[in-house]
């Protein structure tokens, strides 16, 4: 089962050296979700040849428009290509307004329900759940009001254990009943506890996404042990003074709390267009945090079992 | 003296095989005037190299997103650039109300004052004229309120007479007399009317942007014999009763209203993105009006003297 980020665009602010504003393709059991639309994602999307009509939620961080002006030409466009699902974006509560008043703007009508939800900077909250996972924003420090996002898979089926199940005949109705943990008694007569064949599931998931954020120590807890992080990284730690000016982290402080929560893969992103090589903020981040890689465009960050 | 159009996007709504939505830059006399404003416009500017704090005046001709999605972006990130020049943005009167919202919900304030001037579609209007150059306004037909506009080169001063003054001794100050229109008292006591030695200016230039439109024969007093025409040609013929559908223009329309207006150069664009070649579309403009060329992106059309 596919859990999988793919970076669409991870410059700050300004397109520069190639780079364009933030983007990223979140897939898990191939069911798609955008995070952040900065101006062009559109473009970005035919370039790596994204299946868009897959993606049926988007989760906008702050209202900056790195991460944001993209959003309504994909809505457009989408309306372009006769989309007929419904499409739920999540984001602060000017967003609707700023969407409404573009589209009634243009005279349009758009032939397939936009739905919005409100997201707010005050605690955590679930967004969204469904069979294979759940979403949850939580607050960031920028300079606006600003969310991350938490993906998390939901816990899914016991594995079969290959080991006792050898030698035993099993129906496809058995199979179905131990994976969701049920006894079976087996078409021979023989009765088996679930978890005498079966393994735990496999634990659920987890990727956090810390957009535009001020060096946060307490994310920690929310962010504890997840399988991918991407943490902005604006800046490198010579420029420490300027990210605490702008609400923006430096790379030591991505590692730093990458470290201290104990996460298993980082990735940083959102660089300032004065860096045009980024390979020495890569080293700066590897220096405390070594599972560490930049969030290039065009990247898949997989995790794996 | 410029006077140039450099095309910088010219596909119709959505961007596709590596077209973009409009833009243009207007260059008269090394002043630039940015036309419609598609999103990833910014990024243009960074492919193909254009001073944008040059632009200091920009044109909307409508409020569908393939013509102005690409404006917040060009307006904030001259704020990130330390932009402190005026910038004036003339487009239909819903606009300012965009940007405005736009940038509340960014937190953003603008260090460079940024002017609204609110076009209408009901008749002609001039809209700029500084010392050299005149742009008007004038009504378009499609789906939304959307204008034309006519950029026109001041009546400059006249010309010396090479032929006439060979031998006399001119000093700086009787060029100037001579140029401005008046005559002049040479050092050696000669008098000359001013026509004995100078021609009269060239005659001003005319370039007509015509966005998104149907079909309109009574545009030909308005661009009666420009020397440059930028028409939409959004369809080929065989597509005419969806072009008229859509308030579009097919390539033959384009031509015939070249035509009957004695134009002196055409171009089309705002291709649909169904046209992957365009080289069937300018063989059809070609076959009515042969001085025609398809507005490429990264082209540029110079008007010589």
């Amino acid at each position: 089962m596919t859990f999988e980020v793919k970076i669409l665009g991870s410059n700050s602010a300004v397109a520069q050296h190639g780079r364009h504003p933030t983007s990223q393709l979140v897939n898990i059991h191939d069911k798609y979700f955008l995070v952040d639309c900065g101006e062009g994602t559109q473009m970005r999307m035919n370039d790596f040849k994204v299946k868009r009509f897959k993606i049926n939620h988007i989760f906008i961080s702050h209202l900056h428009g790195d991460h944001y002006y993209g959003l309504i030409g994909v809505i457009t466009t989408f309306q372009l290509l006769q989309r007929l699902e419904p499409l739920t974006i999540y984001g602060p509560p000017l967003l609707e307004e700023i969407i409404q008043l573009q589209l009634k703007a243009g005279g349009t009508q758009l032939n397939y329900p936009l739905l919005f939800v409100k997201t707010q900077d005050n605690h955590q909250e679930l967004l969204f759940s469904d069979a294979d996972v759940e979403i949850h924003s939580f607050p960031l420090q920028h300079r606006i009001p600003t969310t991350g996002f938490l993906f998390v898979e939901k816990s899914t089926q016991r594995r079969i254990n290959g080991e006792k199940t050898k030698g035993l005949t099993l129906l496809p109705k058995d199979f179905i009943d131990l994976k969701e943990g049920r006894d079976v008694t087996l078409s021979d007569g023989s009765f088996f506890k679930n978890d005498s064949l079966t393994l735990p599931p496999y634990p659920p998931r987890r990727y956090a996404f810390c957009s535009d954020t001020k060096f946060l120590p307490e994310l920690r807890s929310i962010i504890d042990g997840v399988d991918l992080l991407y943490h902005e990284a604006t800046f490198m730690n010579d420029a420490e003074k300027r990210a605490n000016d702008t609400y923006h982290s430096t790379t030591g402080q991505a590692a730093i709390l990458a470290e201290m929560a104990g996460v298993k893969h980082l990735i940083v992103g959102h660089f300032s267009s004065k860096y045009i090589e980024l390979n020495f903020l890569l080293e700066e981040v590897r220096q405390i945090f070594p599972n560490s890689d930049l969030a290039i465009e065009g990247a898949t960050f997989k995790v794996l079992r």
